[in-house]
């Protein structure tokens, strides 16, 4: 059984990859499984058929049989237990590597998510400018955090596993803020993430929903 | 070998079970396993030697011989596989249980923790009184949506599970802010958790750090 993924009809961010499906994609590439793609409207996210599989009406969700998932962070971790690639075999290590995993997702991207709620939300508001600053340091504090964390390393923990791919993803997220050059070995951080043949892959088949040279699934 | 789990030497909450330690604690309460507690300071925390526990500067940890772990997440579902009683036997169940492990963390909590910062860093802004409605209101919609899944069940997914662990310590955050007595089935929900006896044992824990009463580890 081919598992399905699924993601926006309607790319938000005109296929640069943001969407959190290309966390999936990402990993579901990285351990050579395929996958096949169910694109859902901002409507139809909202709706009980689909709250039935997100109690929080957003995407993705994984379908793989009976089992139906939410959350990345599950559905990665679900995907890097059961075939090898995204966490190494030694438990501890293991164990390191889903920290990492909660990491990305508890305490570097929440920072990062004001950020885009400051911009795409609050925009508008008599105090926009005046409270940006305060939304960008919270994300500098974590930054720099985990740059010294990284130091002079190729990954978070050992081999490349689901940590850094999580992280990598959210890193990402800074986009055009330009937060990201400020902490070089970050920005290198994330250049190799972007850079192997597994994130390319699941840029280019997120990028082909845009550009509607997908292939129905 | 029995875990050290780190706290706050100086209780921020004045021992009213809200720090992220409590669900280290309630965790391991849970699965009837003994563990030490190491205390540390507010500059502690910030110190070489605690960063190489833990990258971003925060309690708790969880050494465990030659394992250090941080990130409450990756310490709980580290202890639910490791012990009966915090995840089920069922595979497909047991992803699920750790997709709730992760809604908690990353969806649930983030516009928590936005509203803590709102009152404790941002109450003194021009902005503070205006923007409040806006930060509320992103939490009423993730509790629309979590109390609509919840609906008359007593926990999340079947038996009580890591991930119902977390998020009745999320809702908690909560406190006086109102918001989830507008939730019935929520605070009933969250009452659940607190009469848990595991819960009960670890309140009293780490309520014995604010009122002086612990023993020495």
């Amino acid at each position: 059984m081919i598992p399905v993924v699924t993601a926006f009809a309607q790319s938000p961010d005109r296929g640069r990859g943001l969407a959190r499906d290309m966390r999936v994609r990402w990993a579901l590439e990285e351990v050579g499984q395929p996958y096949e793609v169910r694109l859902v409207s901002f409507r139809e996210m909202k709706e009980p058929s689909h709250r039935a599989l997100h109690p929080f009406g957003q995407i993705p969700t994984y379908e793989d049989g009976d089992l139906v998932l939410f959350e990345t962070g599950a559905i990665v971790l679900h995907i890097a237990q059961r075939h090898p690639g995204l966490l190494p075999d030694d438990p501890d290590a293991r164990a390191r590597a889903v920290a990492f995993m909660f990491a990305a997702l508890s305490t570097v991207e929440p920072p990062i998510l004001d950020l885009a709620t400051a911009k795409l939300l609050e925009h508008d508001k008599p105090w926009a400018e005046a409270r940006l600053p305060l939304v960008e340091d919270r994300i500098r504090t974590r930054l720099g955090e985990l740059s010294a964390r990284l130091g002079g390393a190729e990954w978070l923990d050992g081999a490349f596993s689901a940590g850094d791919l999580l992280m990598v993803h959210v890193l990402l997220r800074l986009g055009a803020s330009g937060l990201l050059d400020e902490y070089r070995p970050l920005a290198a951080y994330v250049a190799r993430g972007q850079a192997r043949p597994a994130y390319q892959r699941a840029f280019a088949a997120q990028l082909a929903v845009f550009t509607g040279q997908a292939r129905p699934g």
